[in-house]
């Protein structure tokens, strides 16, 4: 029996069914940046069921402040009850009715799997900063031994978008032996200077906020304004100016109006995208760890497919997965016109890649809004 | 005799001429948002000599954090002795041999004219956030009394950018028949709702920072790191993708190294570009008032030239000026379509307007770079 209940998991709160997320644990990581880490646990999600040989597996890999819940079995036609919902269920792109799939929470996160916010056996305290500077890679390197352990031979699909697409273009370089094919949304081989600047301009939101406590807060009592801020910052850099420009214009705010993070310089004339921005702000400090925040952030950042390879050549040269890199028109974060660079370059070495664009106006957030055009996308591969 | 020194204008440091700058007071101003205000300083700075018929009078407008300081005769060849340096001066674009050239410090800054940092007389501390909410029209109406008290009777030119270029529409529609010619260059009829957001962003990270002190910091005890989080968004803002990968691209950080405005989570793996921010926060919040900016960056998002007449197209159907509407191919806070889009307007309601567009990838920073562009698109009105 499946009860709906509202739960905590690692202190921050989502909507999820009793049952869906399992865990798992393992000893240590050597980690990309001179740390060997442990112990980790991996919160996980997954639909359908994996055949005796190990190969129908799909994983499905998130972004920067998503869950294990990529999916809801419960409510299948909700897009908004898990994140690639409309994706994801039996006949569906991601058909569950096929394949094993599995939608791991990121090492460094905080939703279930071990992050800043977990306690450290060694203290009985929380990380806080303490906790290890992360690659994409070791996010890539913990699901591994959480597919091992699953039992999974074989991959026949990774995907995902942005920090999500950084971790299936990962894959596909590391592990070109294990994936099928792979599907990488709005990300590209490295972010732009523009991309980290924005990064650290919310990064720094955070860690000014008093309450931050150079990391070490306690739960409930974290720099929510700091966050708030961060997050009002990335939501226009997940958007576009067009994008904006259609849904709030110069409009006044409407109602509810929603309390600034700090203070309201002019209350009297507050713009429409000003209240939306408190919003997501004030949505967002509830629900995640501002240290996740600027851990998985940092990641994004750091992201390098070259890295650990002579050139970014020889990297791509390993991809033996059918690719499909799929860009957003709007998109100025992971612009477009990088993907499809992406896409021509692996295909230039000799790789089987495909670029797809998505036409919206929605900017980065299309990779979480044009189903339509993402189940087309899914098809093609 | 000209002494150079290190001067503070209301409590501000700025290199400057000792005896550039001069100050004008009067009573008070109506205000758009209701208030009636005063006492006014205004510091200015004049070049050139006006004639007797007063009517050889040019105005420039500065910019958000800029100063009367646009022209340094002692030091005519450097472009950072005055922001608009090399376009002014005996025979350049802007003719100090010609005209009487004058450049005030805004309605609301902290160079020399009144602001929130200003001692209100009634109390004897300074406004802060009892100060009124300004708009551009404030700023342009407060112009017109200076230029009064100097003798101005018509004015053979209005230019500026940015928040400069608001005032030159605000000036060319309010007194159409007083100026000759008006150049706006990278501003347009109203910001965007992706503007404002930044906008926002910035000031919520300013008022987040408890030093801020809803405003009533005392003198050097203000929120310098808010401030500092502010700008290094604005830098982004003022900049563009394509600029900022060519300058930055992912190198790291080049010596010397700046510390970040509040901590660093990745001390190991800087970006030049995050460097390169952090100076620039570092420098802005070492001579600008964070009250001022807030006022003044909230003025740039409330300014709609049409506010105050039925319709835009009635507001701009007043402009009797030449005008000449300067694009920036890369600028996305002031994005080049819709400046091209408001000559076109003006030009459909019979006014004589050019649009040229500045070829540059420095983003809306180029109408502080692109000296040659700029001087041939002046010497075009």
């Amino acid at each position: 029996m499946v009860a709906q209940l509202e739960r905590s998991v690692g202190g921050y709160a989502q909507t999820m069914q009793q049952n869906d997320v399992r865990t798992f644990t393992f000893d240590r990581l050597p980690l990309r940046y001179g740390h060997s880490f442990g112990p980790i646990t991996l919160a996980y999600e997954t639909w359908g069921t994996l055949n005796a040989e190990g190969d129908n597996a799909i994983l499905i890999t998130h972004a920067l402040t998503g869950s294990a819940h990529a999916h809801d079995p419960q409510h299948p036609d909700d897009a908004r009850a898990a994140w690639w919902n409309p994706l994801i269920g039996p006949g569906r792109p991601i058909d569950t009715a096929r394949y094993f799939v599995i939608c791991s929470n990121v090492l460094g996160s905080c939703y279930g799997s071990t992050g800043p916010s977990s306690l450290d056996p060694d203290t009985g305290r929380a990380y806080g900063t303490r906790f290890p500077i992360l690659a994409i890679h070791d996010m890539v390197e913990a699901q591994r031994i959480l597919l091992d352990h699953l039992g999974v031979k074989h991959l026949a699909l990774v995907a995902g978008g942005s920090i999500g697409g950084q971790q299936a273009l990962e894959w596909a370089v590391t592990y070109p032996e294990l994936l099928e094919r792979v599907v990488v949304v709005a990300a590209t081989a490295a972010v732009t200077a523009q991309a980290v600047a924005f990064s650290e301009v919310e990064r720094q939101a955070i860690m000014a906020d008093s309450h931050w406590q150079t990391g070490d807060y306690l739960p409930g009592e974290g720099p929510e304004t700091g966050l708030a801020i961060a997050r009002m910052l990335a939501m226009i850099t997940y958007q576009s100016e067009e994008a904006m420009e259609q849904r709030f214009g110069r409009h006044a705010a409407r109602r509810p109006i929603v309390p600034a993070p700090s203070w309201s310089l002019d209350p009297a004339r507050r713009f429409d995208v000003e209240n939306y921005l408190y919003y997501q702000g004030e949505a967002l400090a509830q629900r995640f760890d501002a240290n996740s925040y600027l851990y998985i952030s940092r990641a994004m950042d750091l992201f390098d497919v070259s890295e650990g390879y002579s050139s970014l050549e020889s990297a791509l040269r390993r991809i033996r997965s059918k690719a499909l890199f799929v860009g957003i028109r709007s998109d100025f974060l992971f612009p477009a016109a990088h993907v499809r660079w992406l896409a021509d370059k692996v295909r230039s070495l000799g790789g089987n890649a495909t670029y797809v664009e998505i036409e919206s106006p929605h900017g980065h957030d299309a990779f979480l809004k044009e189903w339509q055009q993402l189940a087309a996308a899914l098809r093609r591969i």
